[in-house]
């Protein structure tokens, strides 16, 4: 296991011992002034991104953790939060086939839009929120990644 | 390759040698009175979802399909878009990235929201638009899923 | 190894150790007045759903898990029980064998009498009970999903 | 594409051409005296199980097969009906999914019950009705296989 | 590593440090009265069967194992003895080998012996022997599995 | 579809249509002289052993074979039956399944009786007959190949 | 066979009975006015990028194809042009081996020099050239990629 | 875990714990007088490749490394530096993409200018660097490989 | 099946029908007055080396084979003869299993001899001959493949 | 990690530290009175064959090995030496990519010199030098195993 693994493992135990949220946690990281969103930082938390300096000792105040882990927190992680390709998590997966089923959809409609590209996972924020309804509430994502143009040369 | 497949290639060519586009096939399939989005069509004609009647006799009208051709685009698919499992296009593949990236972030921040239970990928809706901005325009991608809870019996 | 990966090697060990069965331990996470099955249970146990907050008490008590443990129990958890993607224990090997043979089947009969759609795997019960029979007794295994229609839009 | 492969295909398309359904394809199939369910039924024309004799000549009466694909009906195939060994159609994944949540509690609980052995997945039947229910309708898929224990020699 | 593998592990520890053979070992665990064969008793050692109360009590009173392990050498394990789907040790590869070479024949020869079925690998027992040659000996393994038919329903 | 997996179509083909059996074919395949099993026979026609001349001259006799594929029935083929590498046909599954679980057995017993090497799977025999048995019938399978002790140089 | 997977091979067929030459194609296709380079010329038409409209009908023109050929050539395609996760072919495979050595080099040095972000595949040039050199004249590969940062949100 | 792999662990964390960067390393690394290049030397640390004595040494007597880390750094090590066969980390994987997508390119060019033969991934040296830009800076990174001719014999 | 293959399928079935030998084709080949060896020509016919202009042309007039198949036979392949990533037939595989087994020890025994570097498999050369033995003759292979050092730069 | 990996990893580690050779390691081996080849020794100390009783005790003295290690090294291994199907270190990817250009020339050529059967991968012998060449030494391996032919029954 790696040293981010076992850091987002800890922090994890650390959130289900005090009962903290993501919501709270983020409000946390945010308290030395940064506005990140519970998408990036939740994100970072489990490994998945670097948190900026300020951000990543506000953590490490309010959850003791060392000054490596402090600095580990800001380093550009080795991406990717799955053990397995396809994941087996049900809630993952509706993800995993969305793109079975829709990405040459995605391909299609974007080309016809934009021309040759792809839309950036980079250059990219996205927004998960509750939209309520009364057949049930539903889960609202909003992706939105900047256009990029495959160049010709 | 299923008679699905070669349904969907020979519309795909039909596409390229008429110089029509997603937009217009949607307008075409719903020249009979269905009201269905640019992506339910695009999905369709990429053999993913079924159309119904109306729509696909509309279609098969308009692009000179056989009977049977039209009865196929009726019939629920074989769905899975994708020859490989991991998809090779780079603008597939950002969408598995994001996955890959942020896959254990959808799920805390679903089960924070809505406690044990997934976002529904069949009752769901999809729109994607380009949304205009100055350091280059975006891909805004909406998605809206129902929350299923897991059933404790 | 996860966390709750221990836990539930923690448990089976117990199990072991204090001859305690599943239907016991179905009991014992009762007491304290829910109404799980035996079949919810075993699954909560081996790692694949969360307990609700008196089940998980009730259980921690009787085998003396931490406050930890106890709290973790109750989180949904990465769910896949598996090591590998096509099972090898020959037990389970049959159900995979079952899918492989009866797959396009449940596909063809479930589209038959439902339309486009699935059965849900959330909203979703089952039962495994002994049937008798004069030729060795049989497994019988009572599956219900609540059937989830493709939403047009 | 195996032959078997290739008559499947031409049976599911004239099934497609007169509007049949499998229900019907069923009491064709018995027209002769079998009382086959539509279960196996559709796997066989799925290519996953033989038909007897006078099923597969009623069968071949009716869509006007030939000699050989009247013989070819009553051959075992060569089973196995997913082209991925995960599959990726939702449908069919769902049956996969449960396999990876409940394959352990699966073991444990005929474990307990029978003790060493396993379900037979050969003296098997199954059933899949419509369950009418007020939140929604449900699929209600009974299984039976025969308890095998392993033998001790 | 699962419990039962380093118990396993144990074993075989055990039986090169105190030079023990499989056959010995057998007639160790028979001791108590029952009459497992080598090759029942090798499997179960190896972590892929379990043994009687009586057999693995005698066991455990001779490796001085405890009461725990006692008991777990009585659990159905999780079986399946090799890291990967195609084994690389070159003995157990020439089995695979063989499945791979006569796959077809074995299925062929089956059904046309005894219809559509298989051979069970649950109701089975195998011995393993030396055949003196003067071209040199030979191992020589029969193998018994049930036929158990299909049934059709 | 290589050459050879097209004889291999054709002859299966012409066994159906002709209402030939394994035992029939071998004894035609004979008829020049050769005393080979079934077990070889039908091996070398389901493509993987190759046929000396004479008995693949008296086949092509019988079944109108070409000059072509009567000297492609004699070249040793490139071996592997199986589509995929884990097999899906429950019958042939189970054969895999015995070396998942015994695999390990295997190689222990080998080596206890004869030391480091392997069982040959080329000067290799076996024998698949029909076991009578009052609790239903069973597959007798004897296997005998040599034994190859490793070089130590 | 896709069809742009078939233009690509007669493409490739025509350049080998026509003795073409890569650069020669690349002239060619820039007869209409376009600048495009060798290595963006090939790969569009190896399948991997679309070709202006200019520069498909130069070439369509050329090579005698069929105005829906033309069309296709200016599609932008499915990329990814290797059979295999892994390419077997030595040549390819060398550039897989140096992401397998660099991988986490390039990784390392990019962050160190940008900080968190990626190089773009997108918006990127490459160029490949003769190096000469006395102990062998060499392959010389410049690459230029836009660095993207990382959007924090 | 290597051995090796458990030193890059432990320089990664020094590196982290200390501030310094991949150029300072490298600067430490040629402190005892070799020249070798930021690429090279990343690489070395990373596992990758080995140092020559004198530059391990001055990296031991800097980072407190024991003598068997010193000479372990001097071995060449089993490369390969990723954890999947396909790379999940973004950066990473748009390496793999190009090769991807440009892999026939590739080998169409060289084979064109240089006949049939590779370029050397040994004989091999590489350069990363900041290319200023007013669109935003980018990533130029050089490969210099020899070209290796394949022989005919 | 692409062209190149497709052209070795031709080769192959000329070669069973016209009864040559691959020490036939071999002189054939270099009647121009080449002077290959048994072993690059029959890699060449199997589709993985390219053959100098005299030689393919040589072959060609010999087996009929229309220009631009000669054209073809002087192409850099795109190589990997085998269908699957470890190989099915026994033959083949035995070579892989040496390198399974040996892997490691050709790693130790060439960097012990000659440093850091690999043994070239594109500067090399292979004889595979008959060794006679009274206790059955032998397959003795030689090959020699230049050694490359790793540059560190 | 298994016993034997352990143990490999232990003497690796005391070859580094006390500066041995594979070649010395052989010496040291042998000073009982055995004449194992460094190639033997090498894939012994590397997990992949067992040492002679006197030769794993003569090891055993040198390194200070325990008495259940001297036993372990007798054991016949679990063989295989790599992590990956495809290995990714490129020394040893040379030899798969030798088999993988070569696999079909190998089975061609045994083949038409001694009729259906195999090279064997265990009555084997195998000899590693350096061949002194103007042009830059080369790496010569020489083969020796006995062609086993399949035996038609």
């Amino acid at each position: 296991m790696t040293a981010r693994a076992e850091l987002t493992e800890k922090i994890v135990r650390l959130k289900i011992e005090r009962d903290l949220s993501w919501k709270g946690l983020t409000a946390l990281v945010n308290a030395a002034g940064s506005e990140l969103s519970k998408e990036y930082v939740t994100a970072a938390l489990m490994g998945q991104m670097p948190l900026p300096k300020a951000a990543a000792e506000a953590l490490g105040a309010e959850l003791d953790l060392s000054d490596y882990e402090v600095k580990l927190m800001q380093q550009p992680p080795y991406r990717g939060s799955l053990p397995t390709a396809v994941p087996t998590d049900p809630l993952i997966y509706r993800f995993y086939e969305l793109i079975s089923v829709y990405g040459t959809t995605f391909k299609a409609l974007i080309h016809e839009e934009f021309g040759d590209g792809i839309m950036s996972a980079i250059d990219f924020r996205m927004n998960l929120e509750r939209e309520p309804n009364n057949a049930g509430d539903r889960v609202a994502i909003t992706m939105s990644g900047k256009f990029l143009p495959y160049k010709q040369y």
